[in-house]
């Protein structure tokens, strides 16, 4: 790799010779790691010419640096980094720091503080990841995926693809979406009710900032999604947790006052109940009457294996209250990064405008070619692959947590990619999980999902959409036996 | 196409038979035209078993809708929606309309109201489109992106891309933009320093979020980019315009008790202006004595024809006090939605929180094509022949603007892609805008560029980065045509 010329530069005011400017930059390049062995530098007679220098200062920085060992000459190859600096001149670079400028005053760490650290970037490290929402490569259609990729950048698409859309959707995804996609939920919407977004993560975000931006009250189900509860503490809101039951959020439970109440009726995170449909109606009930918004996260519905899934809350929801949340996280991939809200078009007009202020759109050419992968009946394929594999997967878990006398806490769905589990008393899953990896296997210990910590200290989640089939029962083998050790 | 069971939901509740439900929504789906002619429905067995059922209420729904020709029946191929709906039974599908919840007491508009209105979605539809910021796809290198796209979707990349990095960015990609795209720039930074973001218009709101997210006081130039304005309006921030003069912001002009101030030092936006070394270095040492922070949208630096571009504002800052914007929008095309900023170690990690729970991160697929496109050397073959053609289009323009006797603003820099103008006394740009739309001319007018509209009526911007050089002269003679109407 050879050094741009551009990347020195000479300051008149500095007070120093520029032939020593150029000397301390070599060497902080190759301090800081940036210049590395091997590499070479520009000519002196182009870098003179950047610089606007005579070549002559080039050359005597070039040959004082040689002099140290610093950087080879090799003739009319040129000047290069050396191939071994073993004592680089230290003490030069480092005179004539410069003060720094106090960034304490303007960052109060508020984003960086309420960041989860509960999440394993290495997951895949590990032979028994019984981690959630991780996809699992062999199940995605690798070979369709690409193909759609390439047609989508055929020259047809290409020229709509590479403009700035402003606050506009792919007219393709979207027909798609409202016209195949959500009539599986029971849900019926015209694309102005339609918007899509980078991820459900990205739905929630925006449903929040407009809901709750400035102030207010909302309830959220406890224990529930920690990125939900990471996106409400941003907005200044006053967030009420309600203590899910084995029938999901109990309606009564909801205090007074309320502007929106965010729930996963369908499969509640992280305990995969199912609310049942007259407690859908009695949430829709109260919404119309108290006046709250719903904002209902979706977050798994291609998932459920027995049947037909349980429509979604916004199916029936007449009065338009419901605010649905989907996403194509779990059922292509989550590297995507492309979801969708539907709602009232005035809501879905406010989240426009404010996702373009964010971010504009998301790219077209992830849009277009996800249009081709579902209008080309591949995303049915792999729904029923997942589906099948996850079948099977559960299946092999029931059998096995069985077998170990490990307990399921009540009321989970016969359906999604995870399982919501108890300890016995006197064990704190936190623990257990950081035990564990030393065993290879990572865990979901239940504080974080919890509006009090430590009321989830008993409970974990294993989640299996990111492990291997035959790898399951020495997994749980292995977690029978932490639990046995520290019981 | 044929409709899904999904699609209809049966509300035990609702007080009505069965049958009459069905009945309605099919009604509902034809008169939306959700349902379409020709589509078939769901077998009366399917149907039947999706809604838990007799068959019988099915077929009864059915033919009642056959009856009044809605549908059709066609034997053993099914039942359908008949090809010619004539006179839809309205008043039928009117009725039970229930009430609708009420959004204006949730939706103050703040996003909607904010957003621009002076962008044309449509600009593809004029001959003579002077219009900033789209890409003309003739000069993007079609079968080279598609080339690394492919290439970013084999088998090794494909796993890493699929999976939810939370925070993280594509190495390679943050490794290619510290390592060549920002020593172009004269600016040194490691990974950390460096954060990928959907575009700078992301960056910009980033960075807006983060500094005057809770208030404060900041400062932008006058005229800036509208966009800018909109961000800063959302943060409850006091925003200061400071008029640019031929040298861009003087920072002399700065009032006090800033925490923030935006500049386009390279390339003001819109007057095109550079501003000189001893304004960046008073710029810079005002920030220092007063602690406020400087973020540089450096968002058309590749475009400079002659000979290197000046260095960045950041290239100089060594106290750590810019937070450097910077964009593949320009220099790619603006629906890849990439581009990255560049500050302070703190800084960023309060950025990659902040991005982490807004949305995530960027595709990783579009991350990962980029990299190859910037390592196989695509990158600096575009800009060459993006540049080769601007400076052609800029000659071209210079020449029919100086035979036409229109006027530019003194100034502005010998780069980028749009010229600034003044218009005679006594002509409004808004207007001459709107007039010239009707010669098949678009223009961007003044005033949305202005922190006082009405300042910028008599200025407007000419971009050519979206117009072919021979059908410059021609556009020009028209704007010139109608300026001599309206004077």
């Amino acid at each position: 790799m050879s050094i741009p010329p551009e990347i020195f530069v000479i300051d008149p005011r500095a007070g120093l010779p520029l032939q020593v400017q150029l000397r301390q930059q070599i060497i902080a390049g190759v301090l800081e790691g940036r210049f590395r062995p091997g590499e070479r530098l520009p000519s002196s007679r182009v870098l003179a010419g950047h610089l606007g220098v005579a070549r002559v200062t080039v050359n005597l920085a070039y040959a004082e640096l040689v002099a140290t060992n610093l950087l080879a000459a090799r003739g009319r190859e040129g000047t290069f980094i050396a191939e071994a600096v073993d004592h680089p001149p230290l003490a030069e670079a480092a005179s004539g720091t410069p003060a720094r400028f106090d960034w304490t005053r303007h960052l109060d760490g508020r984003h960086a503080r309420a960041q989860r650290r509960d999440r394993a970037g290495d997951w895949r490290r590990f032979r028994f990841p019984f981690v959630y929402g991780q996809a699992d490569p062999a199940l995605v259609d690798h070979a369709a995926w690409r193909q759609c990729a390439v047609q989508a950048l055929g020259r047809r698409d290409f020229a709509a693809l590479t403009g700035d859309q402003y606050g506009a959707d792919d007219p393709e995804l979207v027909e798609y979406i409202t016209r195949q996609i959500l009539p599986r939920r029971g849900i019926r919407a015209r694309g102005d009710e339609v918007l899509l977004t980078l991820g459900a993560q990205n739905g929630l975000w925006l449903a929040a900032e407009i809901l709750l931006g400035r102030g207010g009250r909302c309830a959220i189900e406890d224990p529930c999604y920690p990125g939900l509860r990471e996106i409400l503490a941003q907005t200044g809101a006053e967030v009420c947790p309600v203590a899910v039951d084995a029938q999901g959020l109990p309606p009564d439970a909801l205090p007074a006052g309320l502007g929106a109440v965010f729930t996963t009726a369908s499969h509640q995170c992280p305990t995969n109940s199912t609310m049942p449909l007259d407690r859908r109606h009695a949430l829709l009930d109260r919404a119309m009457q108290q006046g709250f918004a719903i904002i209902e996260d979706d977050y798994e519905f291609e998932m459920s294996f027995s049947g037909a899934a349980s429509p979604a809350l916004k199916a029936i929801d007449r009065a338009g209250a419901v605010v649905y949340i989907g996403s194509f996280s779990k059922s292509v991939f989550p590297g995507l990064r492309l979801g969708y809200m539907v709602a009232d078009p005035a809501f879905i007009a406010e989240a426009r405008a404010l996702r373009a202020m964010v971010l504009r759109h998301p790219p077209g050419h992830v849009q277009r070619t996800l249009s081709y992968f579902l209008s080309l009946g591949h995303y049915d394929a792999q729904m029923n692959r997942m589906r099948r594999a996850y079948a099977e997967r559960r299946a092999i878990m029931e059998r096995a947590l069985a077998a170990e006398g490990l307990s399921l806490v009540p009321g989970g769905a016969s359906g999604g990619s995870s399982f919501w589990l108890e300890l016995p008393e006197g064990i704190d899953s936190r623990d257990l999980a950081q035990g564990l990896r030393a065993d290879d296997v990572l865990i979901e210990p239940g504080p974080p999902f919890f509006a009090r910590p430590d009321q989830g200290a008993r409970h974990f989640r294993l989640a299996y959409s990111s492990i291997e089939a035959d790898l399951i029962p020495e997994g749980i083998r292995r977690i029978a036996a932490a639990i046995g050790r520290a019981g």
